[in-house]
């Protein structure tokens, strides 16, 4: 696994492949400047066409719910069914999930094109899973904002019948994160208790994972960004003590990481 | 006043509470990882039921009216209406005010929920006196962008009228920052003019205000915000003498600020 | 040329000239930041009505087509418009041409009110002026995301057909910068390859461009910025060699540069 991440990463730094987005306005600058930092990019459109024109000649496709606007409404599940017709991987991060009427009608239009990358935080995951009728979930994860009240293991049923229904993978952020496609499980622990203090961490990981998906399967591609963000995190961490001095930092760690780097971040892989 | 200011710095930090914010999309980013640094939790939207289900889960609500599309015609008074009938303080940031049809539309349509908190520059706190017909002023006070071209104290009649009409407090930012609730007037002055040469310092301090209104009445939150800038101001200026650092600078020393060092820095309270 | 650009440069620090904007969400803060360094002022709307009132009372407009949403589709027709109207600067920077139906539609729109300024990357300027149908171009330029896949030299007689239909500058950035009225070509180099690992240098140009057009004619205003934008990224190259912290120091160079900084970078002006 760990030479496949490698490959993956310096891939990327080669081909600078275009990974288009929709994606909400809090955190659209650090996701594009996370896809340029990896050697990806960028472009984000808002009008189905668009997003449509995006998944034909881009590798892959990013889908972060945050701020919604009327448009969205028609857009994001038509990139989700342009990703699926022409085989694309789509990332789906359902920030804000369970949070007005919109969003939800949003992801039931989206589920049949079953996103072959979902990532969030735990409480996000369980509630994907359970709007889309993957599995009973114990209730009493209703939305708080946009941070998880739900731990990442909680999440790990959740994120394995997400995984089983797309056929893809599940990413879920946490002090440790876990990826899985539904027989494999990953974890791996790292990064920086300041990410949590910069908006945007998630966010732009789903980007960087959008970029590395255009060079790999999902599940490599997930685990690929959870290392990069757990590495450029650390280094960061080491030279930054504050949050924007933070964020400053671990952009540019994530632009110096070498595939080996990224590959020899601490993970651990488990048959379930 | 100093300790219930350096205790509403102190309980933000633990409580980690949330404000949502309908908000513009230049200093979005800014307004979150402020609110954040600050010890809180941010969350924005643009549909009318998602800032409803932010004002009831949340402590209290930001409005902040810079890059206004359509669907904020509806969503910003529901947010106002939802805040006014839980009791919840939503700060209101009339940024551009004067310009265009539906700008003054919103904002006619706000008056009756009367936001606890009005945060603005000196011309911006005089135009929506004006508007609210809370006091006949003086002409010549159109909207030039989104800078003052009054001066603070030509607002503190406008600021008084505005806080006895909602209740609550108004915030007028400037070389010395005025906060009144009516009969009492609060003056700090601080910070540095680098923070005329970063976009969003007053956006991020609207921002910042709700969230410490989450924890405080609107007087002692809105006073603590605008000390808890001009003492980030203040020390980042003395780290950085240019405007990218000096907001690098600026959000960690927002981060670093304990409750004292907030409530240490001068202020006088006027009885009018 | 030289003593004119300086005094574009000093101008503009001293008179804080406003330029509003319709921009893109991606890169909207860095636009804005860009425009105060260089000691501009900073508005951005959506709706026609304010942008008309921007342009109004602003010096200058800038129009970035990045992240349109509907109301984009009116209102920056509008805004063209009302430049061509009031005898003011557009900036033009069809970003993303070629992708979808809306931004089509928007600079067929845009076209009878001749932009004075058109800035671009390569591959930007040769589609708009095969969109307005300026000149037969050779095929093979679709969009590729919103990078360049032309060099700069390919888009001259594209720059040239542009300019002298409407009278005003066109600017094409690249490895070398080139920018033109028509019968003059500048030619300038420098910068940074770490600004392509940046999102948004090139639409910061665009609104600093907006900023000195309120102080100086088209074609100076489009090489005082091309000029500026070459000496910040290379001061800024020598500070930090990683993106994020290269886009701190770039802003704060921006800031730093005198006139006479500015006017001594090195260009070549070609009689065509």
């Amino acid at each position: 696994m760990g030479s496949r991440i490698a490959e993956t990463v310096e891939r990327t730094k080669a081909a600078c492949p275009l990974a288009g987005s929709i994606t909400n306005a809090v955190t659209v600058n650090l996701v594009a400047n996370a896809q340029l930092a990896v050697g990806g990019s960028a472009a984000m459109v808002n009008f189905a066409d668009e997003a449509e024109g995006l998944v034909e000649i881009g590798g892959a496709f990013y889908v972060n719910m945050g701020t919604l606007v009327p448009v969205h409404a028609e857009s994001i599940p038509a990139a989700a069914r342009a990703a699926h017709k022409w085989g694309k991987a789509l990332v789906l991060d359902p920030v804000g999930i369970g949070l007005g009427g919109v969003r939800t009608r949003i992801l039931l239009d989206v589920k049949p094109f079953r996103p072959l990358i979902v990532r969030g935080n735990a409480s996000e995951v369980i509630a994907l899973s359970r709007l889309w009728g993957l599995e009973a979930v114990a209730e009493g994860s209703g939305p708080r904002g946009v941070d998880a009240v739900d731990g990442v293991e909680d999440a790990l049923s959740a994120a394995r019948a997400l995984a089983r229904f797309t056929g893809g993978a599940v990413a879920v952020s946490g002090a440790v994160d876990l990826v899985t496609d539904g027989s494999r499980v990953a974890r791996c622990s790292g990064g920086s208790p300041l990410m949590t203090k910069v908006t945007g961490m998630g966010c732009s990981l789903g980007g960087v994972v959008a970029v590395y998906a255009t060079q790999a399967d999902p599940f490599t591609a997930a685990l690929a960004g959870a290392l990069a963000y757990n590495r450029a995190g650390e280094r960061a961490a080491a030279i930054a003590y504050t949050p924007a001095s933070f964020q400053v930092a671990f952009i540019d760690e994530l632009y110096r990481a070498t595939g080996e780097d990224v590959a020899s971040q601490p993970f651990e892989i488990e048959e379930v």
